[in-house]
Formats: structure tokens, C-alpha cells, sequence
């Protein structure tokens, strides 16, 4: 029976004044755990709560919905983001832009989930994308250049998102190579670029990018406490999405303008001085295996150089997950 | 109405002499230009007809079926080929192979068809691949390198296509950047390498591979005559489909396991002395625009070096179709 709904006629009922877990309990029927649950079930849907330990609960915000009329009415892209679908839930946009490219959609077609039921992470990973909290989005893009070039285009993503959130938060925000974002030590925002090719030539790529936004710590299941943030638990208060999402693509447009006239060099630049990956000793686990050492700077096509500790030698590294030493 | 059923009865009663087309116009009672194309479709699928201008037809030979039991039975690679899809006819091998492929089929997978209704050649192009006369494959593989790489796998392709075809048919065949085998000036062999990619990382690449091999001229339409050839036609007689495949899987398999312990460099020399784009005055046609010059070598990624006649200047060239001047 889904206890979602008389649960929320209760809160909003009781929007002045908390209500405690007993008396959900009493009025609803239903187990103390069970309130629990649904309480947990609505955070994860964008409900916020303020929760006092042996007082109760108390309806603090109902979840913010993006919209497309509004994204559209503040864009200040000419190309991405000028056809928009936004979906209430999805497995995964993934999924639904690349059905979308094969069908022939243009260029910057952007895909919006409020929740990702099955959201890929890198490496097959799942990727936790609860509802109304944070950005879920494919871009799909077509480059004129070749297949070669497209582990730039997923670094150029990177720096583009990190600038735009520079822009809009007040906290400091690094780059993981290639292209994860961090705040210290902890995620706050991934992205997966795929690339569907005819031998050298590039069909299509579609820019998977989830953002951690308005997460409060109880969004986050223990074991991705450690780990992973939000803008909201960096920063101390809530932030816009709308404006997170227009100011990436605006962002995102100047550069792969940039990018397409001037090749990767601007890139490299603004990636590097982006970089917590560079300078410090780190460990990448590639499917060679580990290599351990400082890396310096990326090379002409987007691959990692790194001096080996124990051998002096410089190797140049494609693919691999970075871990840094404590 | 189909009539292939009823004038193959006929020809099949007839084997020992000629028929005349005006005998089976009136026997079936269908027009002459009826009889004609009639006889074209079933050399379509395979059928072959001795045809004398006033005398009339003789059937020759039924079509060779390609079987999945005899392939297995002769194949001489221990990954490539050890599960073999066999159609009669489909689209595209492509989309079955990307389907198995998203679906976990192994490295190695082959999917094969008698015919393809609408075969996918390189930038989008239709590849004519009637019935039972040539090979219309497409492999699965899932190369542990990277992105960046998957280019020298294209030519990797042609190369052992090329060694495997040159052992079984005396005749000369060469390989056109970056792909293409031709005899003389005209096409035998078609390939496209089709990949999908997270990030940086390969999720698979799907090599579809067309042989021209028992077509007789008339199997061309018009326009192709000029541009496509068959091993049959070059060669003068028939070559046993089941003995390509297994010589190729046999080939390409031991030139991966070389590539994956000695990478590019081996295959780059092959590759080069197969070649007929090299040393020669040549257009490359690039998203770009043309380039004209002469070509020397590949570079460590499998790009072509040029040096343009106009300027005197190296450039390398990623992706492109090559003209030759006359």
C-alpha cells in the first residue's frame, strides 16, 4: 500500500508545528519504521524536513520542479540546450538521448531527468540520482572532429562544468582526471561521455552529467556519505538548478566554440590550471594495472603524463581511475 | 505474384539444354521483359545461368549456402569465430551484432548473412550485398586499449583481411586508406568498424567486413561496375566462401594477439606494404576540405602523414576518403 500520499496530507496539515513519529504512527496505522521509511521515501522525491530527535517532524519545503519553459526562457545558449526534454523519472537520460541521436536529433539536444532509476556511472557503476535534488542530464553532441580527439571533448566537459559552478558557488572546485568534480575529497559531480564511431569518424557523443545540487547528508545512503557532496552541504544553502543548467550550457558553448577554432590548447590550459590531479602523488588503477608517481600535464590529446616513482620513468596513461594518497 | 518458384521448376527440368526466354514466356505466361527480371532475381540469390543471346537460358549452378556446422568444422582460430550467428538474410549483420553485443555476446562473436537487405558502408553509404555470392559479416570484439586506438584496429582489419584473401587467390589486392581493398582500381572489399565508448574506455567495436567473392559482372548494377569487382571475376573462377571466413579468422586472430603484445608497430609495416596509397600523388576528401599530395607513411596512431603539393608542408590527415589521380 503506498503510504506516501496521507502521510503528506498529514505534513502539510501540520506545517506550523512538528508531529511526532508516534502520533504518524497512530493516525496512519502503520509501524514506527515504516514511518521512517516513507519520511525517507519523500526526501529522496525533493520533500525537505526539519526532524527534532523526540519531537517529530516537520514539513519544511516541498521539492522544486525544473520546467522547461522556464529553462528555455532563461538560456543564454544559441545551439545547446535549444531542444529540451525533461522527464518527471527515467532509468536513465542516457539511454533516452541515444535513442534520440540515432534518430537523427540535432546537435545540442539536451535530456533532463528529475530521477534517474538506474543512472550510469563510469565503469558500468550505478550512479545515484535521487529525485528533484540535482541535475541528471545528457547533452548530445555531433563534432566534426575525429574519434581520436573525443577523450578532449570529455575533459573540455569538465572544465565547462567546473567554470560554470565557480560562477554560481562560492566554494572551491577541483577536477579529477579525466573528469570527475570534486569539493576536498568528495564528488560532487560525474560525467560519462559516449561516443558511438564508424571506424575514425564520430556518429555521435552523448555527454552524461549528473550534479549533486540540494542533497542534504540524509540524501546520501552511509556508504556514499564518505565520499560524495552536495552544492547545498558545501555551500550552506540551496541553489538553483535552473541557473546551474543554463550557465553550464552557455559555458559549455563559448568553449567548444574555443575548442573547434583553436584546437585542444586552450583546453589543456584551463583544464590543468583546474587539476587537483597534478603535482601530488596519486595512484591510477588502469586495466595494465597500478602505476603510482606525480603526473605533470596532460599531452596533446588528452592523455595523462606521469613520472613512476619507483623508476623515474615518464609514461603516458589513457585510461585509468586516479586515486590520491593521503 | 512471385513467379521464381515456377521458372525455377522449369530451368531445374531443363539443365541439359537450353531454354529460350520466349519458351518460358509462354509456358509461364509472363512477358519477356517479366522472364528477364525473373532471371536477375534469381541470380540475386545466387543462382547461376549460362545465357546464350537467341538460344536462351541453362541453369549452371544452384547457390552455395554458407553452414554454420561446416564453418565450425574448418575453423583454425581458438576466440574468433567459436559462436557464429548465420542468417538468410537481414538488414544489416551490424545491427544484430550491436544488438548481441549490448546483450554480453563474448569477443569473438560472428554474425553472418546470405544477403543483406540494406548493408551499411562507410559515411552512410548503401553496400550491395546480394545473396549467397559474397561474405557479409560483422565480428564483435572488445579491445583492452583505448579510444585513441581504435583506428589502428580499422586497418588492422584490412591487413589481415588482405593476407588472408592474397594466400587463397592469386591475384593482387591492396589496401586503401584506411580500409578499402581494391584490385586494380576497383573495390572487393568493404570494412567499418563501428565502436562504442565510455569516456576513454572501448565498450566493444563491431568489425563489418564485405567481400565481394563469386559475382559475375551482371550481378552489378550499371554503376557499380566501374567501381566494384568480385575475387570470381579478377581471379576467373569460383572461391569457396567457408575457406575465406576461417582463413581471415585464422589470420586476424594472430595478428591481434601481436598487436596486443607488441602494439601498432608490426602491423603499421604490414600494413604500409600492403598499401597503395602511399608514394603516389593522391586527393584525401576531409571534413575539412581536400588535401592534394603524396602520402609517406602512418603515423604512430594510424593517422596518415602527407606532405601537400602546393605547400610543401607535412600535415596529418585522420579521417578521409582518398581519390587517386589518373
Amino acid at each position: 500500500m503506498n503510504m506516501s500520499e496521507p502521510l503528506l496530507q498529514l505534513l502539510l496539515a501540520n506545517t506550523n508545528s512538528y508531529i511526532s513519529g508516534e502520533e504518524i504512527s497512530r493516525q496512519l496505522q502503520i509501524s514506527r519504521t515504516a514511518v521512517w521509511k516513507q519520511i525517507n521515501k519523500l526526501r529522496n522525491q525533493g520533500y525537505e524536513f526539519d526532524a527534532i530527535p523526540r519531537v517529530g517532524y516537520r514539513l519544511k519545503q516541498k521539492p522544486d520542479r525544473l520546467n522547461t519553459l522556464m529553462l528555455l526562457s532563461q538560456l543564454k545558449s544559441s545551439v545547446m540546450g535549444q531542444q529540451i526534454k525533461l522527464l518527471e523519472s527515467t532509468p536513465s537520460t542516457q539511454i533516452i538521448a541515444q535513442q534520440m541521436a540515432e534518430q537523427g536529433a540535432p546537435e545540442g539536444t539536451l535530456v533532463i531527468a528529475e530521477e534517474q532509476t538506474s543512472g550510469r556511472g563510469r565503469m558500468g557503476r550505478a550512479f545515484h540520482s535521487p529525485s528533484g535534488k540535482g541535475i541528471w542530464m545528457s547533452l548530445i553532441l555531433k563534432p566534426q572532429t575525429s574519434l581520436q580527439f573525443t577523450p578532449q571533448l570529455t575533459l573540455l566537459i569538465a572544465v565547462a562544468l567546473c567554470r560554470a559552478l565557480q560562477r554560481l558557488v562560492p566554494i572551491s572546485i577541483g577536477i579529477k582526471w579525466p573528469n570527475d568534480l570534486l569539493v576536498g575529497t568528495k564528488k560532487i559531480s560525474g560525467i560519462l561521455l559516449e561516443s558511438s564511431a564508424e571506424d575514425e569518424r564520430v556518429r555521435y557523443c552523448i555527454a552524461g552529467i549528473g550534479i549533486s545540487v540540494n542533497m542534504d547528508p540524509e540524501d546520501y545512503p552511509e556508504p556514499l556519505r564518505e565520499v560524495a557532496t552536495s552544492l547545498k552541504i558545501e555551500s550552506g544553502s540551496k541553489v538553483d538548478r535552473t541557473a546551474i543548467i543554463t550557465e553550464f550550457l552557455a559555458e559549455f558553448e563559448t568553449l567548444y566554440a574555443l575548442y573547434n577554432e583553436q584546437g585542444f590548447a586552450p583546453i589543456r590550459t584551463l583544464w590543468e590550471a583546474l587539476s587537483i590531479s597534478l603535482h601530488r602523488p596519486i595512484t591510477i588503477n588502469t586495466l595494465q594495472g597500478k602505476v603510482i608517481g606525480i603526473a605533470e600535464q596532460l599531452d596533446e590529446l588528452g592523455a595523462l603524463w606521469i613520472t613512476e616513482s619507483a623508476t623515474g620513468e615518464r609514461r603516458k596513461i589513457f585510461s585509468g581511475d586516479v586515486e590520491f594518497h593521503r
